[in-house]
């Protein structure tokens, strides 16, 4: 009888920038990375809209920065979280899979002191070298299959940003991390709701680091 | 056609402390609680050998402890090497799922500047209040599968330690961690290792927070 195969390339493989959290496995780009490339190049360049609708078949990721000290309670907050906050990657220096954290979204948010302080195109100037970025998944990455299989989500044809929700459901906290979960809403005529669930169920495929040959 | 249920009773029980981070589905007890207490007890009563073959079907950990300022470093070394250090739990306070971590293990290498300074049976004079415990999933853990399929390790038969081997394949960096993969082994007939394999492989349930009712 042939002895399974050797684990260690598959270990190799593991050794990455990507993290592998509870729901990566949702997260799973068909596109070719240069669609994906084409976006951020465009935002770097002054694009500020939602970004719904883009590249599909990329995976489409939400930014969180924050200095250095507050990194591991937000971590601790993702990891307890993994629904809302599925952790794809984690940078130290502005710099993840490719693209430029500092100028690569449309458009960020600066928070100080638990409220939003300003909006803005980039966040070169304020990016020091204590900021860690974490990239998480986001529904985006999902309206791709639901173009393909005739269900585009209505904000989507309307190029607006998704309708989100505030609910009741409080977020695990970890240090000073918490709140309440917010949700995205895509509405659908009854009869087509399977289909949707089909679309949008997770892919079980195994893990990447699973796999041997 | 009836709607979906709602995913919120499942989000709603993703709020623990229980982490869902790569291969945590690898890890489910099937014993009851008391057995692992029943372990942790004797630990804290003088209990110092090596704990295989103890508890069958609860979960074994491993434990590493370090002071806040390097918990974040160690939390991505441990998402980008999820194999060998499948992140199952973290705790700020010394207190994890039950237990106590600075007395409840059987025994704590105490490393000061790269190197392991001392081996003891408790750690409650060095625990700090900045003190970051990890519970890393332990292969101890599928050990009790392989006994109830007529196949118990060699070295739970033994009741000794089981081997390990360091290899050289690096793992992933975070900061100050990195090192090598070290890899424990198991001697099996050859005609056993389609079953041992069978025994081990990782359970693929879908994770609890995905179910719904």
């Amino acid at each position: 009888m042939p002895l399974p195969p050797t684990p260690l390339p598959a270990f190799r493989k593991t050794i990455g920038q990507v993290l592998r959290t509870g729901l990566n496995s949702s997260f799973e780009a068909t596109a070719p990375p240069a669609a994906a490339r084409a976006v951020r190049l465009d935002c770097r360049g002054g694009f500020d809209a939602p970004t719904a609708g883009l590249a599909p078949g990329a995976v489409q990721a939400n930014l969180v920065v924050v200095p250095r000290a507050a990194a591991f309670d937000f971590a601790r907050f993702c990891l307890l979280n993994p629904r809302p906050c599925p952790l794809l990657a984690v940078s130290d220096d502005g710099f993840a899979l490719g693209g430029d954290l500092r100028t690569d979204l449309p458009r960020y948010l600066v928070w100080r002191d638990g409220a939003v302080a300003e909006e803005r195109s980039d966040v070169a100037d304020l990016w020091t070298d204590d900021m860690v970025g974490f990239l998480l998944g986001c529904s985006f990455s999902w309206e791709g299959r639901l173009e393909a299989a005739g269900l585009t989500p209505r904000h989507v044809e309307q190029q607006r940003n998704v309708p989100m929700y505030r609910t009741a459901v409080p977020n695990a906290r970890a240090g000073p991390f918490g709140g309440s979960l917010v949700v995205s809403m895509r509405p659908y005529a009854e009869r087509d709701v399977a289909a949707v669930a089909a679309a949008t169920a997770p892919r079980r495929s195994r893990p990447r680091a699973c796999r041997s040959r």
